[in-house]
């Protein structure tokens, strides 16, 4: 997780920003990003889990910033006894996959396979801290590795010459289709991107991702996606997703399911990418997050309606089977009807991982 | 137009906040309401036409500023000789209604109108001025009357307890459809307003609108329509808008389009309000305007998008018959598909009036 020092347009098209070093844990401040470049300095695992508690950090950037704070929960306790060491790493596990409530169990998958790691490290009289970030390494490698795959299969939809909508921050697969589309030959792809209100996340993200990758790319507010769908001739439509339940139905941020609507009106595929996710099996399993509905009424921080008016801020929304053309995973591309088949077939999701 | 000690909240119901008194023109500045209540003051037919090109005031606004710009331009040349006087007022008319592009069509119905009542005055030996104000009420008590018809109309639609939807800025119609709601003992309708961006209209007047007219108001960002139709039971979708074609295609603010998309995949009906305008008798005579497409790039004046990153901005969208179903008029509500029926019922449109 050294990677300080590595280029910033190749680190956002990982989007990870988030990183251990001299006992300290990184993490860019995407709250300000791209207006500033500023880093959020960690000294404890709890300011971690405060920052990612704050949204200092979205999409996967949690997942690694979880990992650095274990990282950083080993650093702290490397002069405590071993059983102490283990009452910290352990509550650090829990402290940090519970730090937003709506990924906590994906969260507790990577604190659990750095807990893993540490515990064999303790075993084979290892540096607790450096198995830690061997494993954090290896772990982002893989869903990298993962995620090109599907960045190939999701490219092998886009046409030459074509375009392409998002909807919020599609995390590493926005970099990645990117530099596929380019190995494909298809540099010359164009980009539309939502804004992705309230936290104008396609604006300030998605669009600067592509912009670093040097792809043609354009920010339009999110009334206008059906309009742009009909007058620039999209090819796809594409999105990651929250969730990505076993019946088909897709959890992403708000404003998915009103693009999927306008795409299949107008004839536009909808591929969504990530694995199928086992924890839910059906959609009814799955709540929408209601956030701070004042949230609704500033833009930017600038007020926007007058006092007396509501807001209303629900954080996804659920777009059904039927609008959805396809799920790209790292193996294929599956009908949202029959997505067992990606587990029968033997794949594993997108954080787990046996080491 | 002497409505300057009026109720600001009746103004705005009517939202024709341009008035000429004692050889001024004030307009309300929407583009800092409602967090100011301010006033553009013009001294000229000039100052006029530069507060409307400004976008100091939208919707119906131009027409009542360019009215009262023509009563200005009539004060200016008050000392002038008769035919001097023709020319000022001819000058101010073309200067007026050519201030805005996409509206140049109606407003020019409007200063002909008022051109009209200054020659009718001229040779009565009148007040010119006096003439022309009296023409601006009467054309506007005209609309406003035919305006609480359809939303009586319109009205009728919405069930007790029921759940409205509006996009951008409904004009007159939003604070009269409050009214006969009201009238009706359906005081508790909820309104949701999108905000619609770029310009936050739905989010800075028409939630003020039915804020200020007691009702129960929520604005929401332009992702969610979809959303909250499926989760808060809309019960209609409705929109004024800046066209009807006579086919049944309806240009209004961009948004339009998609939210009709969302409507109709949710099985809610979509109600525009207005007079068919015989001035396009079919959608191939209309143009979008395409606006300054940095715009997108920020919100509220501030930056959202990196350097790099384009812009993108259609001022509006075009919504098909099919997803129109119902045109609510002053004499009723119409199909889409026979507009035709409301001329050959001997109905004028809504800036037509004879003196």
């Amino acid at each position: 997780m050294e990677r300080a020092d590595k280029d910033l347009a190749f680190m956002l098209q990982y989007e990870n920003i988030a990183w251990f070093s001299d006992g300290k844990v990184k993490i860019l401040d995407r709250r300000v990003y791209p207006r500033k470049v500023e880093f959020v300095v960690c000294s404890s695992y709890h300011d971690v889990a405060r920052a990612i508690r704050d949204m200092v950090t979205q999409s996967a950037g949690p997942y690694t910033a979880a990992a650095a704070g274990m990282a950083l929960a080993a650093y702290e306790s490397r002069n405590e006894s071993e059983a102490k060491q283990r009452d910290i790493l352990c509550d650090a596990a829990l402290c940090l996959s519970t730090a937003r409530p709506t990924t906590s169990r994906r969260m507790s998958l990577i604190t659990r396979g750095c807990l893993d790691a540490a515990f064999k490290a303790m075993e084979a009289g290892e540096n607790v801290c450096d198995s830690i970030v061997r494993y954090t390494v290896q772990i982002n490698d893989m869903r990298y590795s993962k995620v090109y795959k599907m960045a190939q299969y999701l490219a092998d939809m886009v046409p030459t010459h074509g375009t392409v909508m998002t909807q919020c921050f599609g995390e590493t697969i926005v970099g990645q289709l990117c530099r596929v589309l380019k190995e494909q030959g298809k540099g010359d792809v164009k980009f539309f991107c939502p804004e992705t209100r309230p936290y104008f996340q396609g604006a300030r993200l998605t669009a600067t991702v592509c912009r670093d990758m040097g792809m043609d790319v354009t920010v339009i507010t999110d009334n206008m996606p059906a309009f742009v769908m009909q007058k620039e001739k999209v090819d796809i439509f594409t999105s990651a997703a929250d969730a990505i339940c076993m019946d088909g139905y897709v959890v992403n941020k708000v404003g998915t399911f009103q693009i999927a609507i306008a795409a299949k009106y107008n004839k536009i595929p909808y591929f969504v990418t990530g694995a199928p996710d086992k924890m839910h099996s059906k959609i009814d399993t799955v709540t929408i997050e209601m956030r701070d509905p004042s949230f609704t009424l500033q833009a930017m921080g600038v007020k926007t309606a007058a006092d007396g008016v509501k807001g209303y801020y629900p954080a996804f929304d659920i777009t059904p089977p039927e609008l959805v053309s396809g799920v790209v995973t790292d193996t294929g591309i599956y009908t949202p009807y029959d997505l067992d088949r990606y587990y029968k077939e033997g794949n594993m999701g997108e954080y787990e991982m046996v080491i």
